[in-house]
């Protein structure tokens, strides 16, 4: 059996995979805010204990735990070297699980193992070429070439909610000005929404939050926009053109069969989300002989990542 | 022995070379402009009859013709498909040479050449992942991952020039807005340099070029800026800005050791390419456990194409 953990800002998920890739169980600990690194990998190694007793599975049986790390670590001592959004830098998590469990701990990002478990899914045997887009609080991405992870060097590729789209624009923390990920994250919605609404053009979305706009989401302007709200109407394709524009920039650079786009947004009906980005990137992207690229959203949705993590152990 | 060919808007260029990959003779082929096909064709079974024969080989001894094409290709049966600069659409370069040459026939895209000769060059035994960008009439890439050329899906990948760095901008031949190529190819910067020009402030361009706005180049601001010209320098310093922001959002994108820059506007000194450009870029571009990326210009200049070409038989 092999484990696959998927480390995200609100919690560690873990499931325990047959040899054939099969899910035998699942369990999740979840991180409150403000708790602090040893609560985190208390409440994770219970978990774990949890997952393989359910099974009826004894620790010598897992032959491989794969992590996805949502930040920058070291493979080669299985080190979480800085996570943004979990107080986890500097914890080795090798170390850790090595207390009850003897199998190899192999680490690799939480983009690259969400691709990598994507690629799994029935009726992609034979992608080999994907490019994996996160929609989240920024964007990420995990490159497949070739069957397998591209990694780059330091195994850092794949920032590409950092390209730039739009020179001199809105200023990024990461330093840049213009960087993708501050136009089409589903932070970047739910900020324009919320812009919208202060300057009082956002009725129907107030509403649909109960008046408050601190809890407007990007699931808000879609929902205002289903209902015929035309403020809502206008920032979703102004949202689709961004979206689109970066994910066109990523066809014509990769060219791959299959871009993927996983996220809560991509959670949005293929009406209002799939159909636009496809008519604009179909019309706007390189063509390549023989086919155009598809665009298509996760089929596994949440699962991908510890999917992609135990896979690790299977490529 | 092996042929390289590398086939250009204004010529096409064959080296021999030995197994070793070192260059036993070289020849060109003048394309003039309003030549046609058979012409083309011609010039080039001649050139490369005249090379052989001055090497002193027969061409049974030659093992392998590798074939740098500046557009689109069919390998399999080896026809040019689709050549924008030039007139050798539907031409089967493949049956061309079998009457000269009994040995195989490899094409590969021009950029993608130039990038495989470029890592045999001294000093890059090392570079195994390396995006090479041919900055001329408009913005190519060539793309190494793993130590292999990325090719994509139909072997349409690194058309690295359209991807779009201002949302909304320059309208670019391709059908969309605000491609890289657009603002930070030679030929953009030219016309950038003719804009000023046409508005009067380009006294010293004009007079670096004997008054005639048509023969302005994008080496005229570059030449203007060195003699202190300001209007020139503000020029090229928005030039390097559009050019690091794309060269920046390939960095984040793959993470490659190593980004190596061709084309005429390579030539330029460092301290007016080079060193503004690693500026931009090592400030703004995501860093990597270990190490920064490399900012480099061609080591071969115009040989990195047919070294490339032969070296499709070395790989």
């Amino acid at each position: 059996m092999y484990i696959g953990i998927d480390i995200g800002g609100s919690g560690i998920d873990a499931g325990l995979f047959r040899r054939d890739g099969s899910l035998a169980a699942r369990a999740r600990a979840d991180v409150a805010p403000g708790m602090g690194r040893d609560g985190i990998v208390r409440d994770m190694l219970s978990a774990l204990r949890g997952l393989i007793s359910r099974a009826g599975v004894r620790s010598e049986g897992v032959l491989g735990i794969g992590v996805g790390v949502p930040g920058a670590f070291d493979g080669a001592s299985g080190e979480i070297l800085h996570t943004p959004n979990l107080p986890l830098d500097g914890l080795n998590l090798a170390r850790e699980l090595a207390g009850d469990f003897s199998a190899p701990v192999a680490l690799e990002n939480d983009a690259n193992c969400a691709a990598l478990g994507e690629l799994r899914a029935p009726g992609r045997e034979t992608v080999t070429d994907m490019v994996f887009v996160t929609i989240g609080t920024g964007i990420g991405g995990g490159i497949i070439a070739g069957g397998t992870i591209y990694r780059g060097a330091g195994s850092a590729a794949g920032e590409i909610g950092h390209m730039v789209i739009v020179h001199g624009g809105r200023p990024c923390p990461c330093g840049r000005l213009g960087c993708w990920e501050r136009y089409a994250s589903a932070s970047a919605l739910a900020s324009s929404a919320a812009g919208v609404c202060a300057k009082g053009g956002g009725g129907a979305m107030l509403r649909l939050c109960g008046g408050d706009m601190a809890s407007i989401t990007a699931k808000t302007p879609f929902d205002a926009a289903k209902r015929g709200d035309a403020p809502s109407m206008r920032l979703i394709d102004e949202y689709i053109s961004y979206l689109a524009c970066g994910m066109t920039n990523l066809v014509n650079i990769f060219q791959p069969q299959l871009i993927c786009i996983g996220g809560g947004v991509s959670r949005e009906p293929d009406e209002w989300l799939l159909d636009p980005l496809r008519e604009t990137m179909h019309r706007e992207a390189y063509s390549r002989p023989g086919g155009r690229v598809g665009v298509e959203k996760t089929r596994f949705a949440r699962d991908a990542g510890i999917i992609g993590a135990a896979a690790l152990f299977f490529e």
